[in-house]
């Protein structure tokens, strides 16, 4: 009954000094480095009103996490109990898309440098989205 | 510098009263009916903590949206000035990903019935994933 698979284009990537899984924090707000956001030219136009001081959900292709896990010890800490994958915020799951919720500092043409972001030097960038409603999620 | 296509995998589809796009509300609290997500065998294990009463996040693949857009008039109004679509939720965009907060009202087995979402029927759903931080961002 579902049609697919549909083909994702990266329309940028991560620049971080994070490049290791193992050392990455997991989740935006724990401890990660600034980053950059690096954009193809020809969506440039896609984001010609993001303003600096900002926050916006970025969407990424966790293209290092595995697609075949359902399964996962929360925060990869064999001492939580196991879960569903789509009550956790594992990267690994059938669709790795990361969500991240992320603070503007500057925009230098089609580079975007933010706070927050956990994703890996190198990650797919799919999409920005604007935060609706009040701050504080992600 | 960025490689891919990536392949999404739909994992299942959205079933709603929702059939016309011109119909449909704009952001989910904006007069959504209620509507099942509807999932694959396959994925049932990934879904074994989800509980009714809780809220979510569902990624959706919006299979009807252009994919050739950069600018758009904010909620399809002429009257709103063209925006970067990476300022807005508009549907289209180059890669079509929706965002959704729902509550669970139910589950069924791989049925999951839902409040506040505003995709069309046959929508296919690419992930599920938890909410962090305090109520009321989607």
């Amino acid at each position: 009954m579902t049609d697919g698979p549909y083909e994702l284009q990266p329309i940028g990537w991560v620049e971080s000094p994070l490049v290791a899984l193992e050392l990455a924090p997991k989740q935006g707000d724990e401890g990660s480095p600034e980053a950059w956001l690096v954009f193809e030219q020809g969506v440039s136009e896609g984001l010609r009103d993001l303003r600096a001081g900002t926050e916006v959900i970025v969407l990424t292709w966790l293209d290092r996490a595995r697609r075949d896990v359902l399964s996962v010890h929360p925060r990869g800490d064999p001492a939580n109990p196991e879960q569903g994958v789509f009550s956790t915020r594992s990267p690994g799951r059938p669709n790795p898309i990361g969500l991240h919720r992320v603070r503007i500092i500057s925009i230098d043409g089609t580079r975007i440098r933010v706070q927050n972001l956990e994703a890996l030097d190198g990650t797919p960038v799919v999409d920005v989205k604007p935060v609706l409603g009040p701050p504080r999620d992600r």
